[in-house]
């Protein structure tokens, strides 16, 4: 008999991340990877070929099921780890991710009659076709005053719970009938898991609009829509679980499909952005994840409750139990390099990165807004764009490609400053995701910002944070505050702000804001009517 | 013996271009190009190998007799024309470029002891680095309210006569000193051609600061620098010759170079851009010549003279004698295309334009502001730069491209707008330059001006508009409206406004023109800023 292990288990977008964990002190043993047989569905549905309409996303259950079946025992055999050692397992997952089930947690998918029907299948996080949905939610929420809406910054997403669940009910309302539970995926595979079906407490928060134990009222979601006041009550309500708490043992099928022990115990689920704040040891009122990807997510624990204008959330103990659980957004980050550097420049990243690295700040002559996925901080427009000011004929795709990097600092700083102002501070910013290999973004952060950036220590932040959870849950921990102090691990103050460049950077931020409440607040609504304009003649051609 | 014969010959940027052309109906017979040996001298001094700063520009005079020797009697050759049939030659040059002379014209770069002097070399139309020397002569003039100023939009370019010779006098005493002429190219060439310096009337307005017979005062000189109040008197002053008129008979030595008769007609110097109205038919008020390429030149007659804010000049019989003519330009156009295409683009402009054609106005969703080389058209700033608003995470090169196409034609439609505001009203648009071949381009400035567009029938219409001049010196038509009518060719209408399409563009230019304002006219001074920090990041450096 070994060490006591736990394994936590990462459901990203495109695969499951497994890894393997000594409870002592988080050392990662082991880990491994599945990647979704289906990906995402967003064109076609295999069963019967007929094609998706635009900004549909789907998933196929059976994927995450994989993930048990394959990475866990690959991680396993990875770590060199004998299964009998292993105390606990935990989940994390996108969210929010939902599956329409039967009782027993059956997804309709799965039922011969609705192989075919696309409302049947797992709704991705980014399947976005919701939004008139999400529209009338925010128009009907605002209209009646209802006090959860500024739990949320003011704005509803397309991408959560209540807006999905009403596109099925309008568009398939016989998969709505069919339909027990409105599931999500982080509770789904901790049913598959123990057998049990356990609501987690952080995406009932953010995603469910589930704040001070209330559901939006039948009276709000029967103006809503006619049909949909029962939701609540016929599909969505259950008993919830807190995070790092037990939602059952692991069930013998489970077993043999993971090679875990039977009877272990399984966490509650959890969101992969959430999870990573233990991971990085970022538990306590002021400490700021920042997890940095295609787009970032920032999620800190405050110890009172305050409206942060154009937060996505703040949720009771949707971190960590016991603190107010705030969450914010950056829409585009990495994908915005990306989608430069892939469509705008000749050199990759790596060139793209020296060439720009050996510029000194306003070399470039340039400033741009970060809003080409719209903006989700602050001001809360899915409707905004891009701007870069100042291109000469002497301006450089590298010039460009900093002056991006830049604004996502900025749209960082935005927010920040706008937690702090609001009453909740933010004192330290701790860096997640795969961004945090980029030292030049990671300065610029820091001399934007003007706080040190500490850097998680793990690669792989969210199943590391699983595992954490996973020792709580099976009592090697009484808390996750204290499991996190022993298994997490981050890297304090890795960038330091350099003052001249702090100076130098206020001086761009300061054009920053101008044109980002020029352009965001009303000054200028050029960016609505250039998009209404856009979905016009894409309309006038299909 | 045949049928008479001109040729014009056409001195461009770094080539010359002679046409033979019948006089009878303006066919043109032949045409042959000389490229300028030295080019453009911007990075050293070819007799010392001494480096030049930024914004240099220089080039060589012998340079431009090489075009008379080679080019010319190539041209003749490729005409199958006899010599004798020829009875009047004439030029066009670029403007403002300027050659410091001795007495009898022989350029200082010519003596021995100036062939190391930069200063006593040709300073190319682009030569930029008298810009302080510019900024000087405006403040003085603003603050002496000299009336003068308004003929020019308010702004005395650093390309013209008197910034370049200030820039002399303070940085070269000893080649000022010894310059007896301050001559501009499109004389010098005349003078080589018949021994008889005569300074022809459209540079002496445009870039000369001639108006009602004065130039600045002795007073201004004296205030702007001390030992620069005898400038004009000293070296700029000369008769002038009206456009069309003879200057002199051709030399033998000229005679020699070019396989010409002696003695046959000279007309007076001009300049490109000017010369082409009557290639183009352009003669009669309201027809507004726009010469596109690398930048756009816009020419127009009218019958009274009118101040208009940001034009590049008003003068009396300026472009064809007896009308005042007015120019106005976009300092980028066909060069913005280019370095979009050569910088941020895969593709090139052939595959860029076709993808952009298939677009329906607004599916880009961007609106820009076509400053990339500054701005002097209408609000005359050099530190206004590009922007672009509306890129998302679907925004692909073509749509830029478009999007950039576009703001060129909102800044065409912006100067003739401000034309006509101002009383000097523009009823027909005729294109010609380099980009005349772009349909998709062509098109779009129909539909943007809400103008018919039509196009000047020559491909050479710089030659064919000297040819036109000489034609008139030699006395084969009175003046130049009687020979252009029939010498030159323009094709009515050949692009023709789409009503629905001059609605959308409606929308879209108050975007433009919104932006435009708040940009360029106060509203947020973010490029001057940003202009600033990187000039001074660019001195930290030097």
């Amino acid at each position: 008999m070994g060490e006591p292990l736990t394994v936590g288990v990462d459901f990203g977008t495109l695969s499951g991340r497994a890894v393997v964990v000594r409870v002592r002190d988080g050392a990662e043993l082991g880990s491994a990877v599945f990647e979704y047989p289906h990906a995402v569905l967003d064109e076609t549905l295999p069963a019967t070929g007929r094609a998706l309409p635009p900004d549909w996303a789907l998933q196929v259950p059976s994927d995450y099921v994989g993930v048990l079946r394959n990475a866990v025992p690959a991680a396993l055999r990875d770590a060199g780890a004998d299964p009998g050692d292993v105390i606990g397992v935990a989940t994390d997952f996108t969210a929010c991710t939902m599956v329409p089930t039967t009782a027993d947690g059956t997804p309709l998918c799965e039922l011969p009659e609705f192989a075919g029907n696309p409302h049947a299948y797992v709704k991705l996080w980014k399947h976005h076709s919701a939004q008139p949905q999400a529209d009338r939610i925010n128009e009907l929420a605002r209209a009646r005053g209802e006090k959860w809406l500024p739990r949320y910054g003011g704005l509803i997403s397309s991408e959560w719970e209540f807006a999905k669940a009403l596109q099925v009910l309008e568009e398939a309302p016989e998969v709505y009938a069919a339909m027990r539970h409105w599931v999500e995926a982080a509770d789904w595979i901790v049913w598959q898991l123990t057998g049990n079906y356990v609501r987690n407490a952080c995406t009932a928060g953010y995603k469910g609009i589930l704040q001070d134990g209330q559901y939006p009222s039948r009276d709000f979601l029967r103006e809503l829509a006619p049909g949909f006041e029962t939701f609540v009550a016929d599909k969505l309500e259950h008993p919830l679980g807190r995070l790092g708490s037990r939602a059952g043992s692991l069930t013998a099928e489970a077993a043999a499909w993971t090679g875990l022990p039977e009877g272990i115990a399984v966490a509650v689920g959890n969101v992969d952005a959430h999870v990573t704040a233990p991971a990085a040891q970022a538990v306590e009122p002021g400490q700021m994840v920042a997890i940095m990807g295609t787009s970032t997510c920032h999620v800190m624990n405050g110890a009172e409750l305050r409206e942060v204008p154009g937060m996505c959330g703040v949720v009771d103990g949707g971190i960590v139990p016991g603190l107010w659980g705030y969450e914010a957004g950056q829409s585009g980050v990495g994908d915005i390099f990306g989608w430069f550097t892939e469509h705008f420049a000749h050199d990759g990243h790596e060139q793209l990165t020296r060439l720009a690295a050996r510029q000194e700040i306003g070399e470039h002559g340039l400033v741009a807004l970060d809003w080409h996925s719209g903006n989700r901080s602050v001001l809360v427009d899915h409707e905004l764009s891009g701007v870069i000011v100042g291109q000469t004929l002497a301006t450089r795709p590298e010039d460009v490609y900093r002056a991006l990097l830049e604004a996502t600092a900025f749209g960082t700083r935005k927010i920040i400053e706008t937690f702090t102002a609001a009453g909740v501070p933010v004192t330290e910013l701790i860096i997640a995701g795969g961004l945090v290999k980029n030292a030049l973004l990671m300065q610029i952060y820091a001399d934007v910002t003007n706080l040190p950036l500490s850097v998680i220590g793990s690669g792989q932040g969210p199943a590391l944070g699983s595992a954490i959870h996973a020792a709580v849950a099976a009592g090697a921990y009484p808390d996750v505050r204290a499991a996190a102090a022993v298994m997490g691990s981050v890297e304090r103050a890795v960038y330091r702000p350099e003052p001249a460049h702090v100076a130098a950077y206020d001086e761009l931020y300061a054009e920053y804001t101008t044109l980002h409440d020029y352009f965001g607040r009303g000054g200028n609504d050029v960016m609505h009517r250039l998009a209404a304009r856009r979905r016009a003649v894409a309309k006038g051609r299909s």
